[in-house]
């Protein structure tokens, strides 16, 4: 096992960091309107599931994103939640996604008594690997009625669920190639990728359907809060009806036609929502400011690269990644003991969803091999847009 | 059929209603430290999903319900469907519930994969009539190990899920006789009854466990917001591990030991939340004073009848309920059409859940008489505090 000079890398994190006494992973930024629209949220009394900053918000991204139709969710697993289930996904079918992600892709397909199916990602963009699950799909899928099955668990497989991981996006052309040949329906886990694009087209506009979240640690923060993106008028307008709960429009009579949620994104957090978005295109400057510092002040060091984004992309650079080199995975461990020992927060990617106990026995390809090792060698370093 | 005077309703109102403006339903007040607190908690930029006002929240609840641990989350269908989860609610079994209630109850306990058993309420509360679901119990339960299961479906009955009406309490010694007779866990859907105490005790603290909302129209709220509480500790522990997306307390890693919930309650939302509870107290009198006025105007009209607490219960009045009296229930749409004609906003009660399209297949009680007759005499009229 080879090993990176710790002080180097420590030494180089203080280059950059050096005029801010902060160093979380990611911390919002408000210099905008914030506190004067909440106010006037507050003095409207308007706080609550309707609003003129709901409508006003929702149309801010749908112009950010140029997907036609947004509805804002109380957060980002809501917001996956529901777009499966408009991609059809419903009890016993199998979703396909990459082990490499947060708990919140695999919960929701969990929530729609689906099951996650997780396959590679590819070091190249951290996200899932196209011409990998491509290969592994002629390998198991049997096609009855024009659908694709799992011919192993006997399962249907509905819907394709890749993560922009920390805000890089994946090979979406290859991917709905692979999509199109086996007739399942893309959803994108843009959680992290607001403002990120590939080959120039938001990230969220290629999907049928796709989910963001406006977490505290995201790009932009609404507290919590998400949103559901979809060209399609008609599940645009499913998912309103979905996440208000189903009610029927009346003046007066409560009558729901559906098994509905309480998913709406508070007028009182879309408040904030509003002027974060005027601000995107500040924090995503700053953001790819810093990403460009870490990448000169990190390119001599040996064992350790900055990750940058694909060819394909223009990334958010939400959270920037160190990623140690194949032989220096002992290492991982010693960066981050010696990081956060001197405050300055960083952490490994999340455990693999099929290394967690509740998800080990799902459905998965044999060789995760690249998720395996990037898990291994991969270290998020702080990335607020305010230390640019 | 016979009819009330409409006329003399809408002067009625009119009486009570002459100093404001607004007729909603119920809208909140913000006069106290609102704005205050949430520009402190922007200017921390802790708005997310941890923070001071989170924690201060949660125990000004708990100070002021008497409840030992409270768990605050994104609405009261969350808080809902958490507590039957923590009573031991999973799939296939059958969770017992009024089905004069707002669809939230029922849908919660479909989220569990459970199904909803609809029961008759009482004139008396609104709510849940625990005589008749005492005999009706002795009619449809098989006792097996302990635990009482539904002889027709075969299904085990886990769970009893009174809704307190418009904040009007059931009543909770009865009810938990029969709990105890028949081995259910009592969960306290006390989404409208924030203020309402049963003998002294605050709804909600009768229960294994109960929800709270502060959704926009609810006697305090915080953007859309509830809690879930308990007077057990270990529960207490589950809701906030479940409602957190299950973490395993760690200072990097990501391990989730539960499939868990992205529920928690954003702390901007818990700013609000704190500055409404320092005026509870002015608002329950706000809402007392407005119940007796409305009281004394109603007192004389013919066929409608201004409905009290139980004598066993001091309520919020959250939303003020007239009932028509028996014979008159042709007169309900005509006093819904004149006053909201007139921008005075009233509602009939829910659609009964049995009713509906989506639940009307669940088991019910053959006899659902009075919940029929009191969905076709109820209306709610203004109620918000500022109004009194």
């Amino acid at each position: 096992m080879k090993e990176v000079d710790i002080d180097q890398i420590m030494k180089a994190l203080k280059v950059v960091l050096s005029e801010s006494k902060r160093y979380n992973l990611h911390e919002p930024l408000f210099q905008g309107n914030e506190i004067s629209y909440v106010k006037e949220c507050i003095d409207s009394t308007w706080v609550s599931s309707v609003g003129k900053f709901v409508d006003q918000f929702e149309e801010m991204l749908a112009e950010y994103t140029g997907v036609r139709k947004v509805v804002s969710v109380v957060n980002g697993t809501a917001a996956l939640h529901i777009s499966l289930i408009l991609a059809g996904v419903t009890t016993d079918d199998e979703v396909l996604m990459p082990t490499l992600t947060f708990v919140a892709t695999a919960n929701a397909v969990n929530y729609c008594n689906a099951v996650p199916h997780f396959v590679d990602s590819c070091e190249t963009t951290l996200g899932l690997d196209p011409i990998k699950l491509r290969s592994y799909l002629k390998d198991i899928v049997e096609t009855r009625s024009g659908a694709s099955f799992n011919k192993y668990s006997g399962r249907k497989i509905q819907a394709v669920l890749p993560m922009h991981t920390f805000g890089h996006p994946v090979d979406l052309d290859l991917l709905l190639e692979v999509c199109n040949e086996f007739n399942l329906v893309l959803v994108e886990d843009a959680a992290e990728s607001l403002g990120s694009y590939y080959k120039g087209r938001h990230t969220g506009n290629h999907g049928v359907i796709s989910a963001l979240s406006f977490n505290g640690n995201k790009i932009i923060t609404t507290g919590g809060g998400g949103a559901i993106l979809t060209n399609d008028e008609v599940l645009g307008k499913k998912a309103k009806h979905l996440t208000t709960t189903a009610r029927v429009a009346h003046k007066w009579s409560f009558v729901h036609d559906q098994v509905g949620y309480n998913y709406r994104l508070p007028n009182l957090n879309a408040a904030l929502g509003c002027a974060q978005m005027e601000k995107l295109p500040e924090l995503l400057s700053r953001k790819r400011l810093l990403a460009e510092k870490y990448f000169q002040v990190f390119k001599g060091i040996s064992g350790v690269n900055f990750f940058r984004e694909p060819e394909f992309a223009q990334s958010n650079y939400w959270l920037n990644v160190l990623l140690l080199e194949k032989g220096f995975e002992s290492s991982r461990d010693l960066v981050l003991e010696a990081t956060n020992r001197a405050d300055i927060m960083t952490r490994p990617a999340w455990r693999l969803m099929h290394e967690l106990d509740i998800y080990k026995n799902c459905p998965r390809m044999d060789d995760l091999s690249s998720s395996i090792s990037i898990e291994q060698r991969l270290i998020n370093i702080p990335s607020s847009s305010f230390l640019s």
